[in-house]
């Protein structure tokens, strides 16, 4: 059996990132924090499997989605690979609905945090695994639209409780849009959609180029169009904004009273958390109404870090309507920035609050008896492997950022507060860490000082 | 955008288990009660990417693994499927370990927990994607053989406190079986190991038959074998089982000693918690001394439901010993079994303990605030979605098993409780559920008690 021979396989793979200990503290303690504040909301944890048939993941506005296939390693001549990891949370979650419609409760409210898999050619700052925490509900045959709001609301309680930059959150609907560019006479509307959802990255003469070019629109559509993706603002405001540009269409007045609708809703958000914006199309296919969008008010550069919208279809059959809403919260991609900023880190690389020194290889069974009894009373402990000198059993302690350090003897035994570096003898049947030494903390440094 | 139109599609895919949501509150309370133990024993949360090259997962005793290759959807002509999901979480802790040997403090303590996938044929009965549960500690240089004996006493302690039916811990050394082998003359130790690796599943004339049909024994030495493999007991007297066999190897000493030392440690468990039994092998090559296996004491044909044990050089390189050692939960399995027998459920569908009845829409402001003031105080918490009668607003409640209805009026407000049907006025700002109703309780049912 030799040891893996090729130090250059053991590198890192462009896409599939992996955190230090230190970071997955992090990323394991903000996960918990949200998975708390889904559940306060009611909504139910699930998983689905990782894996879909090819045509369920194909089937909704996925054919241009850069998909990973499986194949087995010892598959038979013949054998097809008709099975792709998930690209996303709400396609599998929708399957999943329908085929346990009989015994699911609705609205079916559940969050689900996973990781999902892009299956695209290695490239910089583009993820091919990441964590996604979704948090949707799906009604039977109809789904109220204060849902859509309430998803905002949720999604705001959620991050605005996280140890990250301040979220604002840009709603817009589908209907608007695709209203408006009937009203103009266009067609291909999931062409433009896509065209209009550039703008961030290529900017309004770039967008233009591209509507004229490869869409098809004349210069006055065009115009228009950007007209529409210019408007954002607060509140109800911005639907009197759209009407100014003199467009009409059923979808157009339906999509108007519904982005309305939501807005109204979340009037009492703080100023700025939550904006209409017009220009906000989201790229996916299976959105049928209200979409959402959140960027760092700080960090717009790094694009939305949190989406979302209705879905009306998606989850549907011939007979049985199930429309669903939802948002999903790109954890990676946040970490991935703020680990890279600086802007987070664990106040240690271990659970670990209290390591024990082993005097002697005679006292190991009162050490492992004392570690029991912290252990039973909630506190994260470890037994230092060897007897070692004290004075090694100390830096093993500091290199991990461990608290405290007990020194037990015969009958008694010391804590050393390795900080502070103050020694004093304890009554080990009843000592405590501090309450804020207990757990690991995450420590949010600011990023958003200097410009 | 059509529904999904073939519902054929819509089914389970075999060996992807996926749970109902009161089967996934169950796994997930589960899993969040082993990571906090794990923490409380100063194991550090880790997680590793779900992919790893090829040669990686090959490397180490796996050529006859069933892997799941991924190829892109899109990819070239001529690209290669150089990367799999990993079969297990130890071979690609080992490569993370051996990547960031150098910013890492040892001995190194991780746990993780996270899906693992098998690229085997479907087969009724066998897994393809399932959850694992990891503890495991990596030396530098070396690694004490007291960690061999914490690892099963920190395993004995995580489920002990599980609700699933008791675990006996069967423990075996790796150079006790090589070294007697060695004794009788034999040079295939693998395939040795692997064909008395078989003996739960054909028994003591099946294992005799491949031993002296496949792997050349004669009938003394298949006979010794099955006597070595007949060895089991409590404690250290099973070192003199195994010596009254008369064989003697260097490499057998040194395991019986290393077998005697992990079993003198674990002598304060209680009977029958860990045995020493030698017939326990483990399939994996990587193995290169301790060896463990976990079963349920009253249902030994599901197998092993836990595993684990040393390997000295899975993560080292040339110049740079890393021994480890560590056990892995079978998540998946146990949970598919006692969902299976109905051992397992959760006290409700959903984390919700209070649904606020909404009796008109002009009270939906002052239920959303009243929801905000219980989840403040940690108490999940759902508005009904529509000013629907009271009735169809209970029954909601209780298809779910949401324990409280709050029926709030325009200064006051009640609470029914679902279970017990009565009705009574509260102080909406300072009343909570009764602590075990506060959470998802998850019920542990008899399987034990009829044969």
């Amino acid at each position: 059996m030799p040891p893996f021979d090729a130090m250059a396989k053991i590198t890192a793979l462009t896409g599939f990132p992996e955190w230090l200990p230190e970071e997955r503290l992090v990323e394991q303690r903000l996960l918990e924090q949200v998975r708390r504040n889904f559940e306060l909301f009611g909504f139910t944890p699930l998983e689905t499997r990782a894996v879909e048939p090819l045509d369920v993941l194909l089937k909704k506005g996925a054919s241009d989605k850069e998909i990973y296939l499986l194949k087995r390693l010892h598959a038979e001549p013949g054998e097809d690979a008709d099975l792709g990891l998930h690209f996303d949370l709400t396609v599998p979650f929708a399957r999943y609905v329908t085929q346990h419609r009989g015994v699911l409760t609705f609205p079916f409210k559940r969050y689900q945090i996973q990781k999902v898999w892009r299956g695209e050619r290695p490239q910089q700052g583009r993820y091919r695994e990441f964590y996604q925490a979704d948090v949707d509900v799906i009604g039977e045959g109809e789904l109220s639209l204060h849902f859509d709001a309430e998803m905002a609301l949720l999604l705001h309680e959620v991050v605005s409780g996280l140890p990250i930059p301040k979220i604002q959150l840009r709603i817009n609907n589908r209907k608007v849009l695709e209203g408006f560019y009937r009203s103009l006479g266009l067609s291909n509307i999931a062409d433009v959609l896509r065209s209009v959802d550039k703008l961030d990255k290529i900017g309004e003469a770039g967008v233009k180029q591209v509507l004229i070019g490869e869409s098809g629109l004349n210069d006055v559509q065009a115009d228009k169009c950007l007209a529409l993706a210019r408007i954002r603002g607060p509140g109800r405001e911005v639907i009197e904004a759209v009407r100014a540009l003199g467009e009409s269409h059923e979808l157009l007045e339906q999509g108007l009273g519904e982005l309305g609708f939501v807005m109204g809703a979340l009037e009492g958000l703080p100023e700025g958390a939550a904006i209409a914006d017009l220009h906000i199309a989201r790229g996916l296919d299976y959105y049928t109404g209200t979409v959402y969008e959140g960027v760092f008010v700080d960090h717009p550069q790094l694009g939305a870090v949190c989406s979302g919208g209705r879905y009306d279809n998606l989850a549907s059959e011939d007979k049985h309507k199930l429309p669903g809403v939802g948002v999903s919260l790109g954890i990676s991609r946040i970490l991935g920035f703020l680990f890279g900023q600086g802007a987070l880190k664990a106040s240690r690389a271990c659970p670990t609050a209290v390591l024990i020194a082993l005097p002697s290889e005679e006292l190991r069974p009162r050490c492992y008896e004392l570690a029991r009894q912290l252990r039973a009373r909630g506190v994260p402990t470890e037994v230092f492997h060897a007897a070692q000198k004290f004075g090694k059993q100390i830096r093993y302690a500091e290199k991990k950022a461990i608290p405290y350090v007990l020194f037990p003897s015969e009958s008694g035994a010391e804590v050393r507060d390795i900080r502070q570096g103050e020694q004093a003898p304890i009554d080990a049947a009843s000592w405590l860490p501090s309450p804020e030494e207990l757990s690991v903390q995450v420590v949010q440094l600011s990023t958003n000082a200097a410009p």
